[in-house]
């Protein structure tokens, strides 16, 4: 059983808590979900029910929830406020929301989902080919159960989330790693199509996350295309990973929808999403799978058969996320953590810390060994248990991200994350300048 | 990929959507979860932090919620709602319930999971010993994945539900089955002791859920030593899937908690629970595990990468739920559901099914072939949609709950569910007699 161990990534978390460091270590905010949806989800959750039809004004689902809380009888000496049933409409009325679901997800969901993409780019997906799934996490999981079998090899582009070995692990698959390596001029990250080639002659799936965690790295239509190409070549199926879509920094690395781009490799892609980062709601696990209509059937059963069904009050919600405005999407999650991802790049440059530019996600991954302080730890943990415990910053240590090129590549980096609120990024700079400046 | 298929029961109850059918086929209540632990959740998710020291009083979190609503500015062209943060206690206030938690489970949550068995069962177990899961469906697949590796196999008790053997296929274990008959005079049903032995002989894992689904029986004390001796004179776990533990019926049958009751197989027991069924709150996927020390940390290691953790605000109300009276675990759950059983007993049992005693959960599992109208139909499948087209009642087809005695058992039952509301099990029974009367 040895080989399953603690995430490093949520250790960082914990012993930042402990120390009280500003936790710049795992990735997610400490800013709440939009209003909105938070609410849709509180009146999914008081109800029970979808509010109602001629209700669907302003703030309808503020309204719903206020008038249903008003009606509550409440006694002063009751530990318990309770409902005034026969208020809603005569007889019982039955709760569905807090209840099972279909276990691919609501139907109005999947529609909702299917709109999306369409509205944000112009793609057109059948419901009956996505799955609503516990986070893109378990999107990951689903799909490579769905498509491997024990001893198949995973191609998995180094520096990678610790989440995708593992996994392979779990159902047995053999990962198998292609490196990225920063450029000369360090201007961005780069594979080497040979590497690339050589991994998938023998591979049955690859992993593709792009915006990429932890580099920031956005791959180009370009790269894609020989990937694309490969997949082809080798019948390799990609599950790609984009939860962090909607955070592209640069005019020339927008988003790309891979079997849009490339619709001749629609039938091997699987989509996995989640509205965990983008809607600032990593608790509430909720996300999606694109899967080919071969694929389907499988992925559906095998996701009802591990986990169910995602929280259904919680796919309730997520309808009213994705009817967000456009500009929500497209300016402001880029503009909120942009200004951010600067602030700390700059601090991070101006102490000899070594960056690549960040086209994407919200990670600084940054080569240390020439800040002063930090020179001599030999690995990174050691580093970064220095910047917890004497500078009051987490950080995760690189080798954490690296498979096989940990000594060539891994001990020369820490991942920060940019994602936190503006006032932790900017106590985090006034640390770091006062303590390594 | 053909081995994945659509689970019968959440099919049955696609059809009887359809069909608008009364609706007894899969296990899920139509009734809300216990307002408080509504409220507590609602709270988490609006506010985004626990309630406040010295809020603590009577409706605390309806009164800290209808504060928070209240101090929102509304402006009725706006499309939404916006929050006066400066009313939270000066400056920004962080968000905590809505992101990720611990992957285990919140600390106070799993000391209250703790707090909860000395309660309610004066057993003693460490909360280092409980992780907080996706449901118990999520708590077998980690224990599953944790204990057993490829061709292992796993004893399973049939009829079962169907997640058991589909969860074993997921991690490439070996299903094999011991079968529960009804005693000659259907006062109950039993398994024969030397099937048993003889399929644990070189087994792995055993999995056991008392109160079963679907036969309603509750394992004696006696059957449960039959089982232990052979669990530790063979080394097998347990899996202890106790998602009914409330629901025993009888003055005989309580729930018997395994490791409280036989200390000795203490280490090779792992309880998996939910408050699904006895929150009725099925949607929201909030359960746990409580595993033996040295599993402990592989455990936690493979729920992480499989699902990360149970949605972080119904962590939190589930607080509310495990500090609820003890008349709620003791008397209440038991009291609604009993008098449904009784009702829909009656009248199948009038209509001339055969029926074994329900003794604990929610389920009827019913022999069908001496009631006239279904007499004739050769599958159960074939009399469950006669059922549903022409009687209005969605019910499970018995089969699907078999493994090797297919031909010998499963081909003469039917399951329908007690669960549903009073109003529900009502109608059930006037359209069975209307038409099999």
């Amino acid at each position: 059983m040895s080989e399953v161990k603690e995430s490093t990534i949520r250790q960082m978390t914990r012993l930042a808590n402990e120390h009280c460091a500003v936790n710049l270590s795992q990735g997610f905010p400490n800013e709440a979900p939009p209003l909105d949806v938070r609410l849709a989800l509180a009146h999914a959750v008081v109800v029970g029910q979808p509010v109602e039809e001629g209700d669907e004004g302003n703030h309808h689902h503020y309204n719903s929830l206020l008038r249903h809380l008003s009606s509550m009888s409440m006694s002063s000496s009751s530990e318990t406020p309770s409902e005034d049933i026969s208020d809603s409409g005569g007889g019982l009325s039955s709760d569905i929301l807090n209840q099972y679901s279909p276990p691919m997800g609501r139907g109005d969901l999947r529609s909702a989902i299917s709109a999306y993409y369409k509205r944000l780019y112009d793609y057109d997906v059948d419901s009956d080919n996505i799955t609503v799934t516990l986070g893109a996490t378990e999107a990951v999981a689903s799909s490579l159960r769905s498509l491997g079998k024990p001893s198949d090899k995973v191609v998995i582009f180094e520096p990678f989330h610790e989440l995708y070995p593992s996994q392979c692990r779990l159902f047995y698959l053999q990962p198998t790693y292609v490196t990225l390596r920063p450029a000369h001029d360090n201007a961005s990250w780069m594979f080497d199509p040979l590497e690339l080639e050589e991994a998938m002659k023998d591979a049955r799936l690859l992993i593709l996350n792009t915006p990429h965690n932890p580099t920031g790295k956005v791959f180009t239509r370009k790269e894609l295309q020989i990937i694309v190409d490969l997949c082809l070549k080798y019948s390799v199926y990609v599950i790609s990973d984009e939860i962090y879509e909607h955070m592209c920094y640069s005019e020339s690395h927008g988003h790309i929808l891979l079997p849009q781009a490339f619709p001749e490799v629609a039938n091997l892609c699987l989509i996995c999403n989640s509205l965990g980062k983008s809607a600032s709601a990593t608790g509430w696990r909720l996300g999606w799978c694109i899967h080919p209509p071969h694929i389907s059937d499988t992925f559906r059963g095998i996701h009802d058969q591990l986990v169910v069904m995602s929280p259904h009050p919680v796919q309730y919600a997520a309808l009213t996320y994705l009817s967000l405005p456009d500009q929500y999407f497209r300016e402001e999650l880029k503009e909120r953590y942009q200004g951010r991802i600067k602030l700390l790049a700059g601090t991070l440059q101006e102490l000899g810390f070594g960056l690549t530019p960040v086209e994407g996600a919200y990670y600084l991954f940054v080569r240390y060994r020439n800040v002063k302080a930090l020179a001599y730890f030999d690995s990174p943990m050691e580093a970064a248990m220095y910047l917890l415990e004497k500078v009051g910053v987490a950080c995760v240590p690189g080798d954490n991200f690296y498979g096989k090129a940990v000594e060539e590549q891994g001990n020369q980096y820490l991942r920060f994350a940019g994602c936190r609120s503006e006032a932790d990024i900017k106590e985090a700079c006034s640390r770091l300048r006062a303590h390594l400046g």
